[in-house]
């Protein structure tokens, strides 16, 4: 059979999540039974993560084997007939029988977003976190550059310890503002649990004025996730984008990522 | 009492509509509970018009007699203590005893957005139409002008005939684009039901190519609804604002309106 990779966005306010379960609508469930009204056949979808309830991908990238012969774009439209229009597939290309969309995965970038107008944004309300003091967004984004590079990031991780090691690379951190909208972006050669909304929850206190630059480097060295912010909630995070290929020998330098079509 | 007026926004998605009705939920009525939560006075609050089931507003105007004396700014932060994330008051100010949201509107502008990407945003599904062929804003815009100025516009009414007049004018309006998105703004000084909507359906098909852009002018000519496009769906409709005061010698030149936030 083949091996397809797909790229899809999903909104996910209406799920409880990427992964299936009893009881409860997931965007696993949903693509996989899109997909097996175009196929015949019923495709166990691999992610290249799972995302939590309420949290949105921009570029979230699945793999399934596929006994259909339709062409990719044809696969594309065909599947996005049959999705709730809270999801669509972006792209679809045959890779080769060993990729693997988790296990291949160079890094991910998330993108959390933060509506810091003096009042809450109804048509925001489902894709932000909204913050009514003003935030320092260029405090924020030198305190957070302390986080930048290879740690022990088990401050920012709500379950810890896990199965094997809290150590990952952040290969680049980044706040700006557009307006009323503070953005943070993070790019890691993996995430912990609930990593990005809790470095989010601590990026807020200092952008607040409530803590000081220094805030996020001292929770870091604290190894404790009590030492460090509030977990942010998770409608204003959103899976932006996986990379995939050869392992990158330095950390990210780049002017930005490729940019999927954004809200 | 007092007279109070209010400039509100709204998510139109989880209401039938602005005005109160028995079994299903309107704006009016959220609204008219949070002021009563707050003044203890059930209010009777008037709109400078209603929006129907869907349609979303950024800057509506209301006004209502109110017994308390909490100042303005305090009656914006305690309303909204009081109403769903989906509405939010945005200011409030005393108005003179005669001041009326519906009789005293000058003219009101609406806008309405269209997806215009290949794929349809989920995050965009509640707050746009999307329309998959490419569209021609600048051969929209150009026959959009045919629109503008004193006309019987029952081509672009769908309940027709009402009961005075279908005879209104047009003091701007223009279709642009950013990115993925089409917008069309119109100002007038009153609308007929579904009037925006019906211009928008109409446009679409020349902006699509399916119509020359003589279409518009034509349709107004016909005098008929049926002559003109389809009737666009309501959520990607949003009344932007509504201006009072004197009224202009001269139909609107002035470069933009003043701009509420706007998503």
């Amino acid at each position: 059979m083949r091996n397809i990779r797909l790229t899809i966005c999903y909104d996910g306010s209406d799920f409880h999540g990427w992964q299936r379960q009893p009881d409860f609508p997931s965007v696993q469930e949903a693509l996989e039974m899109a997909v097996e009204q175009i196929t015949g056949h019923r495709p166990d979808i691999t992610a290249s993560g799972r995302t939590d309830a309420g949290v949105h991908a921009l570029g979230q990238v699945v793999h399934f084997f596929c006994p259909s012969r339709l062409a990719p774009e044809v696969l594309v439209r065909a599947i996005n007939a049959k999705l709730p229009r809270s999801i669509r597939v972006l792209d679809a290309e045959d890779v080769p029988q060993a990729f693997h969309a988790t296990l291949d995965a160079r890094s991910k970038r998330y993108r959390y977003v933060i509506d810091n107008a003096p009042i809450p944004d109804p048509f925001r309300r489902r894709y932000s976190w909204h913050v009514g003091s003003r935030l320092d967004e260029a405090a924020m984004h030198r305190a957070a550059q302390a986080l930048r590079g290879r740690h022990d990031f088990r401050s920012f991780e709500t379950e810890w310890p896990n199965r094997t090691s809290s150590v990952r690379t952040i290969l680049d951190i980044a706040v700006s503002r557009d307006g009323p909208v503070v953005t943070i972006e993070v790019e890691a050669d993996g995430f912990l649990y609930n990593m990005v909304r809790s470095i989010t929850g601590t990026l807020v206190l200092i952008g607040a004025g409530r803590r000081p630059e220094s805030f996020a480097a001292e929770a870091l060295a604290a190894q404790s996730r009590a030492a460090a912010g509030p977990t942010a909630p998770p409608q204003g995070l959103f899976l932006l984008l996986v990379r995939y290929g050869r392992t990158p020998a330095t950390p990210l330098d780049e002017e930005g990522p490729p940019r999927p079509h954004l809200p």
